[in-house]
Order: structure tokens, then sequence, then C-alpha cells
């Protein structure tokens, strides 16, 4: 694959507190906003807490997932009295941080996510962002906390929902288990070095450096199971199985337990192979999420670097 | 210690969902309400949700914590329209499973919790309770989950404040870690065998069967640790450090490291060696609880059999 030049990555946006209960990014960005981080060589580095409404009763949010409410659509359609908080503040947020797919929108954009799923430290992403790609490949190289895995959604771009999707170039940084109102150190530890490569990253762009191309992974989405469920009261009849609990990004084969129902009996997986995520995440009940499936793919990602001035 | 006998053990009131959103309770009597567990060879089990309307909407309370609310004070003061909610319902959980202190209370209740702490499968009980501390005492002989620590609680009676104290006897049921939304099969697991070796327990007393005294081994609460907070915001400034999280019930020395604070700094223990548990419980940040301490106690429980009648 050939070589793509960018534009240089000055702007960079790092949120917290999409989601009201998800603690490690609302304390991260409270603390660089003490440390009054705004300016790293080059790049000027500002920090937004999404939701402060969520943040303060500690819920995901107040209406609606924020986080569903940033496709094109949404963000173009006229608010009005009744709109949800959450549609509210999304438009201040894209009136803030984009607007999406304009000029003036911020170069880079990293939401800071927690799951009660077992992921470890990982970036979801839309639609062979090349950029967004690169920043994965070093952070894994760099990273002192193992296997970093990356998740891609695929998907027309009028459907892209997320606060990410507001920047140039986005992902979210997703961290895991940690439960929804707990904050954990060893988490937040590794959010921040984190947040250091891909500051470290954003430097070397700025200052000319060529970022090799190669094969690098992915996994990309597939598809979602839910929950088997009572057919007049929607509640839940199983729970996620103890051989899937735990096991996410471990390849599930088709007759593998998925559930085990709350009289006992194991439910087995039917599909083709596949690799689970998000397993048992708490805000997804509502959502009719047991878990993800992905597809791994092997992504070839060209070889970057910063455009030339009047290149 | 000499010999004590009880009246029968005939009424078990099983209760979940005494908080909306410690999911292993609320699934755990749902279920035995489908398979209409009410009668087992002597004893009459009676299934109750504690807080509907928390349930409904998967938080821990609606207006304040209802296991905080069944003092005999704050059970016997007059309602009013402005009563929060879950005083209310306190009043319609004491009529129904009590009257507190009175012959009609149920003889034994289990109150099903979960927490984000990684506390295992624990008991939570008041004042040197036989019966309850015979039963602790049957289920770690019997159980298949290991070790099973026993927390006691020793305050004088007209403060002892949550839903067991209801019953003539009981305890808490506390599973964790399990983040609040969430239900995980191994925990619900370890929950239903432990109602059946309670269910086989009773039986057995009221069969006539006496149970030996001897020492056993407990956790007596001496004290609560708050996190370090900003004076002015009140938010906290450190985590758990990484070195206490998820070591519930292991012997914390003067020294030891307590928290990390979110610019790095490791605070130390100051106070005498003792054992923390309810590590970095969730619903614990609003009470200012980070950790609780306990001393490590030999009990000597006396011998128990039922009283023969007219004896």
């Amino acid at each position: 694959m050939e070589h793509i030049s960018f534009p240089p990555l000055t702007r960079f946006a790092i949120c917290g507190g999409t989601h009201g209960n998800e603690m490690t990014g609302i304390h991260v960005v409270r603390q660089m906003e003490k440390n009054k981080v705004v300016e790293v060589e080059d790049v000027s580095v500002m920090t937004v807490l999404s939701n402060p409404d969520a943040i303060k009763v500690c819920r995901r949010y107040m209406e609606t997932d924020l986080n569903r409410c940033f496709t094109s659509a949404l963000l173009s359609a006229p608010l009005n009295a009744s709109s949800p908080h959450e549609m509210k503040r999304a438009h201040e947020l894209n009136a803030l941080l984009g607007p999406k797919g304009s000029p003036d929108a911020v170069d880079l954009l990293c939401d800071l996510h927690n799951t009660t799923s077992n992921m470890g430290l990982c970036f979801i992403l839309f639609n062979y962002d090349w950029i967004a790609l690169h920043i994965c490949k070093y952070v894994q190289s760099k990273s002192s906390y193992g296997t970093i895995a990356v998740i891609q959604l695929v998907v027309p771009d009028s459907e892209s929902f997320s606060l990410e999707t507001v920047g140039k170039h986005g992902f979210s940084l997703e961290v895991g288990p940690q439960p929804t109102g707990v904050v954990r150190a060893d988490i937040y530890n590794m959010v921040m070095e984190t947040l250091d490569l891909i500051i470290e990253w954003l430097q070397k762009f700025n200052s000319g450096c060529t970022f090799e191309g190669g094969e690098m992974e992915a996994f990309n989405w597939t598809k979602t199971i839910d929950y088997p469920r009572d057919p007049t009261t929607h509640e839940i009849t199983a729970a996620i199985h103890p051989h899937l609990q735990d096991n996410d990004f471990k390849l599930l084969h088709p007759g593998d337990p998925i559930f085990q129902s709350f009289t006992g009996e194991t439910i087995k997986h039917e599909g083709e192979a596949a690799y689970p995520f998000f397993v048992n995440e708490c805000a997804y009940y509502e959502k009719k999420i047991a878990f993800h499936l992905a597809q791994k793919v092997s992504i070839s990602i060209p070889s970057i670097s910063m455009q030339k001035e009047n290149a």
C-alpha cells in the first residue's frame, strides 16, 4: 500500500464522563485540568467532561445514551424544548469539538470509557481511520500493559454514532473490568500511560517522522447476541455462562456454552466461530446485548507522515 | 459455655433487591418465586423483593438507602407525606416480616447483597446471634466455595439498622466482586447453594438435632477509613492503592500502602494492624467509606438445640 500524508495534528481533545458513571475518564480529565495540561510541544490538549449532569449523579446518562447521539442526522436535526438532555449536550459538544466533518473539528478526539467486561485496555474506532490505527499500533508496541485489542466498526459514515467521530480522527479508549461508580488505581495508571504515549506519537508525527505501514490485527464487529428472555416480561432468564464470563477475545466455537439459565441449563453457541467482546457489560442489559461478536482481520495500513506545507 | 435451646425456626424469609442494583438477590428471589418454593419440610420459605421501584430503574435506592432504615427509632417514628420512599417501604417490610423485636417476626431473615469488593461469599450479622453464627459455621463446613468470612457488628441493639434485624435472627449474605447492574453465573450458583445449606440446617434444627458449640473466627468491625478528599470540593483525590485493591481480609500493617493519589503519591496506613473489608465498594464513595477495618476475634459459641414443647 502506498504512502499517505496528512496535515499536522495539533489539536487533541481528551474527553471523560461521556458516561457519567465510568470513573477513570472523569478522574483523569479532572487531574489533567488541575495539572493545567494545555500545550505540550506542538500539541494543544483540550480536556472535556462530556456529561457533567450525569457525572454529578453518577449515572450513565440522564435521559438517553449520549454516546449514541453523534450521527450526522441527529446533529443536524433541530433541537426543541423536549429534546433529551443528552441530545442538547451533543449539539454543544459538536459546536465545541467539531462540527463533525468540518475543517474546524479537532484533529484527534480520544474518548475515555470503562466497561465491566474483562477487555483489558482496548481501542474502538470506525472505518479504517489510518491515523487512529497508527496510534493504536504505536501504543501496542510501547505499552507496559500487555495485549491491547483494536476493535473496528465498519459502517456507513452516516451511521457512526459516538463522540470520537466528531473529531477528524478519533477513538474510544475502553478499559475494564471496572464496576461503574468505582475507580481502580491500576486502570487509572494504564490510561495515564496510554495518553502520554498518544501525545508522544502526535509530537513525533508533527515533527516530521514517517510511520511505516504493514499488517495489523483488528477485531471487526459482526453481530450482537442478546440474553434469553421471558417472552412476556422480557426479563432475562439466563446469565453469561461461567465458561464465557471474563473470556473476552477468546475464540468461541459452535457448541461452546454461552449462557447458564437460572434453572441451571446450559445454552450453547450456535453460530460460526467468532471472538466475543463486551461480555456482560452492565449498561448493555437494557440495550439487549449480552455480548458482541467479531471476526479477527488483518489490515494493511499505509505508511504515513505529515504533509509538507504547500505540498 | 453451656447449652442454649431455642423455639423451632419455621418461618424463613429470603429477601433480594434491598439494593435495587445488586442483581444476584433479585434473580434468586424471582427464580424461587417461579419455582414456587414455599414449604420445604417444616420450613416455610417466604421470598420478598424489598425495593421494587429501585429494582425497576436498577439503582441502589430512590431517595435514601433502604438498608439503613430499620432502627427501632426509625420504625416507630410516624410517616408523613414527605417521608422518603424507602422509609415508607421499611414500614411495610417491618409489618410484613416483623414487627422487629416482636413474637410475630419471622424466625430467620436472610438478606441477599452484592459488593464490588473482592470479599467472596460472607455473612454479616449483629451482636452474637447464636442461631446466625451456627448457620455460618454449618455453611463454612459444607460449602464448596472455600473460605467464607463472618463479619460481626457489635453495637447497641437500638442502633442495628439493616433489614435482617427485623427477623428474630438474621444475617446478610454479601457476595462479590460483582459490579452493580450485572449478574454473574458463578455468584448466582454460590448463593443458590448457600440457601440450600441454610434450609438444610433449619430442617435439622427443627427435627431435634443438637449443634455442638466451640470456637469460631469472626471479623469484628472496628472503624472506617475515608478517601483523601479535596477540602473545598470534597471530591476524592486518591484511589485505593493497587496493593490494597482486591485484598479484603488480608492483614494490613502500619506503613502498608492504602491509597494512590491521582498525582501518583502513595499514602500509608497509620493505625494499628487490622483486617480491611469492603475495599472499594462503589456505593460507599458517597458514604465517605474507602474501606472498613476489623479485628479478628475468636467467639465461643454455645451448643444449641430446639426447645422441647413445654420445656
